[in-house]
């Protein structure tokens, strides 16, 4: 049976990778998207999310929107960097028709929380935003803190991070909540900057996927080729775009992609090193290990499974309209 | 046959607990112990290391001294927070006769190059203290760098640092030379923060060597329940005082004490988070790893070993004044 699945996305270009992964994984099965912040707006992510699912022919999953601004903020607006990174419209330019479906009225924080009540140990969750909606659910229920598994995209434990030397992009729109998350859920599997630096995609794949002749395959070919035209110049010594989000989903398909340390974590709130995911110290020696970090990764293997399902889901798109009869 | 050892103490009274532990381990033979400063000048180090060396017998074993302060500094001063932690004489204030032997003329530079030209793979190299010397072992020789094995005591990963939120006391004295030591050497084991912190000695253990009547078992009892004191005041969520020095010696008798993760690594030398020990994301993606950090401590079998071999090593010396015939 397959594996329940939510995602927490900011739908960003790698989130709209990750979603793709989630459909065209069959040891998974996608219940529903939850929006937040981040690379882009709760309402363009969302828009996003739904188009996506749409272009896929899955506008049966459902979306829903949370919270759209840090805990301790009033607002929020897309930073100049996730814009450079993302596009102004998130999907690097990408032109996708208005979805049909409609976002869901119910809270992702109730759609999360339910969810777990439900299934229990047969659901994951993967966030691959700030931390702001699981730490709403969180708060919200006891028992989403205790059962819930997440496996997070976010922050960096043996690397810099990639907004200061020291916060990951996601963990630094809201620190608290991740450490919030990292000291009362149970089971956090973190996919860090430390592993998702190591898994790059290069125009050579890309290439692949624009000569599918489909609406998904040109979506998917043109969305990171943007993505990676930005990272040539944010990263240069990388020599492509990491594949950050999609590498949680990787991990959500198969743990054994990753080499996992167990450990406690916390998040710096406060001090020059605001947004720093690091070991909490007053709980070294506490046997009861409730975060477990990704330090290694199977590139290789992780690779090959990811480019050889978004192609199959890609291929079975529509023509694009070049290719069009 | 036993590993032939050099340990590059700034001897302190962890250095002092590693010493013995070396002594006491049949399957290292140490062939001579160089002196840095860092919890001591090294002209105290030095005479502690000789005073502890004839204690338990062994005024055979040469003692060199090394650089006497930072590569970016013009002197150095013992910080107050060292002299609270081991002491004004650097070894909790214990009383150890004047040693009859005398340093070397040899500088520790030279030792080191020397030795590590003559013995090669059978040596291994365990700075406790700052890394100056063995970063001027390096640029001395270009063979010492790429043969040299070090199993370094410094650093922190994983957890935050000891002396701030970032900086470990041992890297945080020198950061250009850990950095150099990380970007040029070969082979770095670092047994950081990460490890040490897990590994704790408490007074029901000093109590045990006291009661040995012995003077190594008094000056064992009396350095470490002083350094246990500094820890209550220092560190009291631990409940004893951190193994630091002792560790690395234990993974140099046996590597299979600690899980490690390879990874290449860099010294932060500017900014505000200057002494911090992190993966180097420019070489994130190189194959060739030249550091393994250990994130985890099999403290049950280091602790059960190192006090045996501590405990035998003290029963052979002398009875103590007070139970002498």
């Amino acid at each position: 049976m397959a594996r329940k699945i939510i995602l927490d996305l900011d739908t960003g270009i790698d989130d709209a990778l990750a979603l793709a992964y989630a459909l065209g994984s069959p040891e998974l099965e996608l219940i529903g998207v939850t929006g937040t912040y981040g690379n882009v707006l709760v309402e363009t992510g969302v828009r996003n999310s739904l188009a996506i699912l749409e272009l896929f022919g899955r506008a049966d999953i459902p979306v829903f929107a949370g919270p759209d601004h840090a805990r301790t903020r009033d607002s929020f607006e897309v930073l100049e960097i996730s814009a450079f990174i993302h596009g102004a419209n998130g999907i690097g330019g990408a032109v996708l028709p208005e979805p049909a479906a409609k976002v869901q009225e119910k809270s992702a924080v109730d759609f999360l929380v339910e969810s777990v009540e439900r299934y229990g140990d047969d659901l994951v969750i993967v966030p691959t935003g700030p931390s702001t909606t699981i730490a709403a659910a969180i708060e919200a229920s006891e028992s989403f803190a205790k059962r819930a598994h997440i496996v997070m995209m976010g922050g960096a434990l043996t690397v810099p991070g990639n907004v200061s030397p020291w916060a990951e992009a996601n963990v630094n729109q809201d620190p608290e909540a991740t450490d919030l998350l990292f000291r009362r859920a149970n089971d956090v599997t973190m996919i860090g900057l430390d592993v998702t630096l190591q898994t790059l995609l290069t125009y050579a794949e890309t290439k692949k996927w624009r000569e599918l002749g489909t609406r998904g395959g040109d979506f998917l070919a043109e969305a990171t080729d943007y993505y990676i035209k930005a990272y040539d110049t944010t990263a240069p010594h990388l020599g492509g775009c990491g594949l950050h989000d999609p590498l949680a989903v990787g991990v959500a398909v198969d743990p054994s992609l990753v080499q996992l340390i167990d450990i406690n974590m916390k998040t710096d709130t406060e001090g020059p090193t605001r947004g720093r995911t690091i070991g909490d110290e007053t709980r070294l020696n506490d046997p009861v290990k409730t975060a477990h970090v990704a330090v290694a990764v199977d590139t290789d293997r992780f690779l090959e499974q990811f480019l050889s399902r978004l192609t199959t889901l890609a291929q079975a798109t529509e023509p694009s309209e070049s290719h069009g009869s």
